[in-house]
């Protein structure tokens, strides 16, 4: 049986262990043995140091045969950073890295929305940029082109929601099509 | 001579060129080879695509040996989303990965100040939370733990401001410290 890495910030939601049991029993209905953050559902949790949760996690990575990263924007414009270092970790170890978002708008989008909320974006210069200057990516991907980049360079591919959902924190259906996806078309 | 992959988000800056031309600067004169996003100084600028651009930095990470990382905050909390990418791949390729940010708070004070500005943080259930309940990492490190922790945890050191300078964006204080300290004790 696969192993997937299930990479996303949901450690750190206060129902976190919940939504991630949830999501370990749907990644096994679709034949995936599941792994990564907090993954020890069946323990009492254990304080550990950063040091020890860093590698943990390593371990896993590297044991891992898969991964599927929820990019859902995390406190921001972008995903939570600990699942992108994992994203390019397992790409660099050539593992075939998924990622899903129950966001709909491309990282550009989100920038203009959510970042320079209510200014005025210059279009003049070839690259839009806020009123700080600052260019704002524009290649219609999710989240930082080296994200789906990567991701789309070695067989992966990036998930999308068509709207967003109630509770985007939560949300499993992108996930759950994800995994449909990954285990018809998965030759690990 | 070692080569040295300048990940950051520079590239993004109205002034990229300048910048990164100095930073390119600043490291052959500490005896490196400078490589990285956007790094053909001597060039007209060329419009690349998404998947050119990937695969460029993804070549250029390959080829070098070791990594300083730009983490300063970018539109958020935290580090440019490319920028961690870029950490996880070259650490999990064992590369040694250097960071430095010009912000001198770690991440839970940056998430409390900034993301949770003037908000209520729950500190009962042992871990800080916001009023969402999404807890707030608190190991004391520059950024999300997985980032320091796979960079401290290979060789690296995750070099940080005393203070917040006037140009986070551009100031090269730590960096050239950083810089100094990696000549210094690098083995390459």
């Amino acid at each position: 049986m696969p192993t997937i890495y299930l990479a996303g910030p949901e450690v750190f939601l206060p129902d976190a262990l919940a939504v991630m049991a949830e999501k370990r029993r749907l990644a096994r209905q679709y034949g995936f043995e599941p792994t990564g953050p907090g993954s020890d559902e069946n323990q009492t949790p254990v304080k550990r140091t950063a040091a020890e949760i860093y590698a943990r996690n390593d371990d896993a990575m590297r044991r891992a045969d898969v991964c599927l990263a929820n990019i859902t924007p995390f406190r921001g414009v972008s995903a939570d950073a600990g699942t992108v270092y994992e994203i390019g970790f397992m790409i660099a170890l050539a593992k075939v890295v998924f990622a899903y978002t129950n966001h709909p708008d491309d990282y550009g989008l989100r920038v203009r929305a959510e970042w320079y909320a209510g200014q005025a974006i210059d279009e003049t210069s070839g690259r839009p940029r806020g009123p700080d200057g600052v260019a704002i990516e524009n290649h219609g991907m999710a989240d930082n082109l080296m994200i789906d980049g990567g991701i789309e360079a070695t067989g992966g591919r990036v998930f999308r929601a068509a709207t967003l959902p109630a509770d985007p924190s939560r949300d499993l259906s992108i996930f759950t099509q994800a995994l449909e996806a990954i285990a018809s078309t998965t030759a690990v």
